[in-house]
């Protein structure tokens, strides 16, 4: 089923921004209409439908109990059963679309698909994998969020799992991992991290060791393993120091006497290798389906290259390289550990 | 004792550029030249003192045992006790000298302070707090990686003395102190972040909650507490994007046809905004004396902006403050598991 289910009250600017972007996707071919189902309260949504112009055909299914900030996952899962995430994250379950796209609550959306979806074969633990532009070429991150609380084994997946993504993604045969850590040295870091070196250095990937956080955006790999602790402060300072760092550049350039349209045109250059949502979103890695986690602040253009990015991830089949590669590690049987393990990530807690 | 033991041997331009930091810092008057001793093998650094042209009468403490990179901070206070990072501690700790500053190895830096000199009264752990030009104000962030497998308590500990400090060096009474988390909700995190918010709520400190790593450079936090793993990631990822977006936007301006005398304006403008040395060093906060840490690859203005730092902090009675502070919250008691703990750091073994 290649249908993707897009959760149109999900994120700061939905529905507008939301039905926008499927706008905009059509418009630009990134799919076509019958390719694209709505999940929200169905009078709303139709409304917001009709308003953007979209065919009337779009089908929506109804989810009538609206999420608040304030729920916590937990909360939205049991007090609120009919939320959009949850009913997208049904369709996806029976089979009636393929991939979900939200930009609401990460944590409901995380615990969504790790209550409701299955876990791929030979995975225990679901990872938020973001794709950022680096300098000599794109890298992956993973984890940014799902699970602030990983075992070793899990970062080993991990790396299992964003190798075969980059492969698949950028067709590459042998991406370069890395495990980020606070120093190159072997000994460096904590128990988490010394435990998943050891692990990964007998895995069949293409293992780089240690890298720190000066060398991610500049250095070799193309995917860098992390907990979801430490992968969303990657990510989030990433975010905060690039818009801060923009916005002063381009104060000095106007200090400096330089021509507004120069400083436009550097802007314009500079500001999609620093826009963190110019994939179109972040996969959740382990489940089955495409879970795609768009930013909560997104606008049509972002909701549009999401639902692309959902598009390529299906028609790529991220999930069946995934499970190969599983088979191939034998993950389950050689860590030992993997088994009676409890199925919700801490996120969802 | 107002002396500053400078390590000439430490980082990958000693001993010529740590020298000639010195001679910098004399010049600009930052210090006068009876207050500066210097460690490391005593041939060599006299040479480099006379091809500086500096005054033959600085001190030079002999440290005979040249460190390499693959020594662990372990066999560097084992098997090389005179190397120059233990021969200065050792002056700090003798009360030769007031302040130590060196470019040497950060974990074998911590391994001496921790083994060397005492811990300030009602403190348990040391942690290196860093200052960083934010976009509305300045702003430390502590651990940077001391410590990267912290107790919640220390984090309470972490955010008194980040408290202390701030307030010493910008002569702002009440610092807004926030824990990094992955979102700013209570219940999120791990549960070292959930349990040092709930003391953190506690203690006579300007208490934000929690911060998301995109608020860090744009956000109202004056301290920022974090465990030294994810305090490392956030400086290193920072230095390393930093980098990045410069050469990046340097080179869009050139191709958007920039004068070449605009772009290098524009470039002296932002770097001292994003070099982290700016401010001289860092500060391992928690033990008695002032040990100061500086990039490895420093420079000689790094070397003479840590030395005048080391003079401020000296100056300033930093851990004076610290000790106040951590005597009205008589966090000892209030913790109830402060006694008794192990006091090597985490990153000496």
């Amino acid at each position: 089923m290649s249908r993707i289910v897009l959760d149109a009250i999900g994120g700061d600017h939905a529905p507008k921004e939301a039905i926008a972007g499927v706008a905009m996707a059509l418009q630009n071919g990134f799919l076509q209409a019958d390719e694209v189902v709505l999940t929200g309260p169905e009078q709303q949504v139709r409304e917001a439908v009709k308003a953007a112009g979209l065919p009337s055909e779009i089908e929506i299914f109804d989810a009538p109990d609206l999420l608040s900030p304030s729920d916590s996952p937990t909360d939205a899962m049991r007090k609120k059963p009919r939320n959009s995430i949850a009913v997208g994250m049904q369709l996806v379950k029976e089979g009636k679309a393929g991939a979900f796209v939200s930009a609401g609550s990460t944590g409901t959306v995380v615990a969504a698909a790790t209550l409701g979806l299955r876990y791929l074969e030979g995975i225990r633990r679901a990872a938020i994998g973001v794709i950022i532009e680096g300098e000599k070429h794109p890298f992956i991150v993973l984890d940014v969020g799902a699970n602030p609380t990983p075992k070793a084994h899990h970062l080993a997946q991990y790396a299992l799992m964003g190798s075969a993504y980059y492969s698949c993604q950028f067709q590459n045969d042998a991406p370069l991992v890395g495990l980020l850590n606070i120093g190159s040295e072997e000994r460096k870091g904590n128990t988490l991290v010394r435990d998943a070196r050891g692990m990964m250095q007998n895995m069949p990937i293409n293992f780089h060791g240690n890298v720190e956080g000066s060398e991610v955006y500049s250095g070799d790999c193309h995917v860098i393993v992390t907990d979801g602790f430490s992968g969303n402060v990657l990510l989030k300072v990433s975010e905060g120091l690039a818009e801060y760092l923009l916005r002063m550049t381009c104060g000095e350039m106007m200090k400096a006497g330089i021509a507004a349209e120069q400083i436009k045109a550097v802007q314009k250059a500079v500001m999609p290798r620093v826009d963190f949502s110019e994939y179109g979103g972040a996969l959740l890695l382990g489940v089955e389906g495409y879970v795609t986690i768009c930013h909560g602040r997104s606008m049509a253009p972002a909701f549009a290259n999401a639902l692309r990015f959902a598009h390529r991830a299906l028609a790529g089949k991220v999930n069946e390289h995934i499970v190969e590669a599983a088979k191939s590690l034998n993950l389950t049987g050689s860590s030992g550990n993997g088994s009676g393990e409890e199925v919700s990530n801490e996120e969802t807690r």
